[in-house]
């Protein structure tokens, strides 16, 4: 949910375009090139590269910069599944069925090429429960993907309960962490994390670019999703996106600030207080969330009606706005058992970091308008 | 090659950087989404497809916007060549000795599939001709990639002759637009093109964006090479970069003027005027060449002395920014019959649109400085 009145104003998103300005006018250079231009863009690249690791406790040569989670996820399931493994007969993978789109998609064409795929259910809280993973493992297993925070309902999965298990039984662990990149603290060693997928946007950065994490990078002999000229170890090909990058950089360097600002306004309670203080019947799906998503499930509420009485003001999300044009009911809804009609009672709530009591008060009230 | 004095100064990044900043602050919000924001975005991404489309002679729906050209070249070989052509015994490519590295890197990984890939050489001038394609053509050639515009030498290659020879034999015919966008008129019909690659940075606008046309797009079944959401009628995966997509469409605006006003002052012409006068021995790679890229072989010039001499004012580059940190020369030269030892002495000049006759002074007496 975006309210139209703070979305673009608010400082975050002015200090990143600051050094995205600033790195369009002086990161230009192809950062391959040997001239003082290149080598510039280059230094900015590197800089950004190390503060990433540095972030999440890995070594900068095991960091790679994409176009975004997607590909990020992608070149976890696709590069570091090589032929081999096939050959070996070790062809068994794990999800969750609340990871993100792509990965279904990517698992489907998995399929095609003769892995076989268990999909792991959440629990009625909304988190994929590390035991539900230990069993879902057979002798043939090889690669394990459940993503950090769910982008939906906000739930923070226990990631290193599950990297334990992974390590013991030598499973390669992938974990999507484009919800809970500088929201949640993330080490990949404490993790036993092999390869983690990060995303600009989802922290005020620039849209179109993003990171992979793969641990060991260097002595792995991965097949790229995007074959290129040798870029960034030869794992993703293209021209690396300078000014994007070091937009990345800056919200990297500043999200945390206002994030944790925000949080301590406890919006998310007062929310709830107010909801109750009008009457208004809601339930919060999934438990152990971030400080900013709400997964509002309201049942006595005519949802149409507030979507088309607000379009102007206030910006409501039904599901992921990945594919939020579909007829289809949210998988993650689905698979904490929710009914068809119970999902298209149910929004998904993510408020901005400038996020204000004020606007809390405009939203429960168009809510309170359109409940009975 | 770029002054450092007029690089970042030109009013067409300016322009398009104006563009960029709009976009990141009216066209943050995911397109996927359905509410006003999401909307908006989605409209300045069509409005951007339609452009392009427009520019190239194609229907809007056959445009998908990826990360760059290196993503597009990707896309056309990887995502056009299904199993189905393997199961039929289709597996003969045909590629030139020139195409961007990238082009080869994906070849290695199709050959390990089963595809069988046939090189053809320049002739002595630079240009892959279609006699030569032509010759190479099998009972079971299934796809052709022969770049428009070399990044190297400049060379415009008879793609609409190539392209008729295809059409004839039935044979998918991709060519890499990336270095001759908005410089060389291009009509995909008249040029019998059924894939093109376009990168948004070559003409100005963005890095971290291309597109790629793909001709009757809808009637295809293509695999993508990022498994998405279903975004970019499910051949490209990942949240559709709105910010980059407007300003791409800024610069496909604008580039065209400016790169006129440049092509007007005939600067080559002056450039070589200059060395003769200094009689400075030369030799130009290549002819129908571009206006701004000069392959410029100095036999007698101290090349190590004239980058080192000049590394704080003039950017030099040798082969291709892509893989300029190499030892190896280029494979242009290489494939043209240079030795190593010509191409060591061979510069890859690109004019900036802005650039001015003072300029070419600077240049040709800094090359005088390093000659004998």
């Amino acid at each position: 949910m975006i309210y139209l009145d703070s979305a673009a104003s608010h400082p975050l998103l002015s200090e990143v375009k600051e050094s995205l300005i600033d790195a369009f006018e002086n990161c230009y250079a192809n950062s391959e090139s040997s001239h003082i231009l290149g080598e510039n863009a280059n230094l900015e690249i590197e800089r950004v590269r190390e503060q990433l690791a540095d972030e999440i406790g890995a070594y900068p040569s095991e960091i790679v910069f994409t176009s975004g989670a997607t590909e990020s996820n992608n070149i976890a399931l696709k590069s570091l599944l090589p032929d081999e493994f096939l050959k070996e007969e070790k062809k068994h993978i794990i999800i969750s069925a609340m990871e993100h789109k792509c990965i279904f998609s990517i698992c489907d064409y998995l399929t095609q090429l003769g892995f076989d795929v268990t999909m792991v259910m959440p629990n009625d809280e909304g988190l994929i429960e590390a035991k539900s993973v230990s069993e879902a493992i057979r002798d043939n297993t090889v690669f394990i993907s459940i993503m950090h925070v769910n982008n939906e309902l906000g739930t923070i999965n226990p990631i290193a309960e599950i990297g334990k298990i992974c390590a013991k039984n030598g499973i390669l662990f992938h974990s999507d962490a484009a919800q809970s990149f500088c929201k949640v603290p993330i080490d990949v060693d404490d993790m036993n994390v092999d390869v983690m997928s990060f995303s600009a946007h989802k922290i005020g950065g620039p849209k179109g670019v993003g990171a992979v994490y793969i641990r060991d990078l260097r002595k792995r002999n991965l097949r790229p999703v995007i074959h290129g000229a040798g870029q960034e170890q030869g794992v993703r090909g293209g021209t690396v996106a300078a000014p994007l990058i070091v937009g990345f950089g800056a919200a990297i360097s500043k999200f945390n600030i206002y994030y944790r600002e925000m949080d301590k306004k406890n919006i998310k309670k007062y929310f709830f207080d107010e909801l109750n203080k009008e009457n208004i019947e809601f339930r919060v799906n999934g438990i152990n969330t971030l400080g900013h998503i709400v997964s509002l499930s309201l049942p006595k509420t005519k949802t149409g009606l507030l979507v088309r009485d607000n379009e102007n003001s206030i910006c409501f999300a039904q599901g992921s706005a990945c594919s939020s044009k579909e007829i289809e009911a949210s998988h993650v809804l689905t698979a904490l058992g929710l009914s068809r009609e119970e999902a298209d009672s149910t929004f998904r709530i993510s408020f901005t970091v400038g996020v204000k009591k004020s606007d809390i008060d405009i939203l429960v009230s168009a809510i309170k308008k359109a409940t009975d």
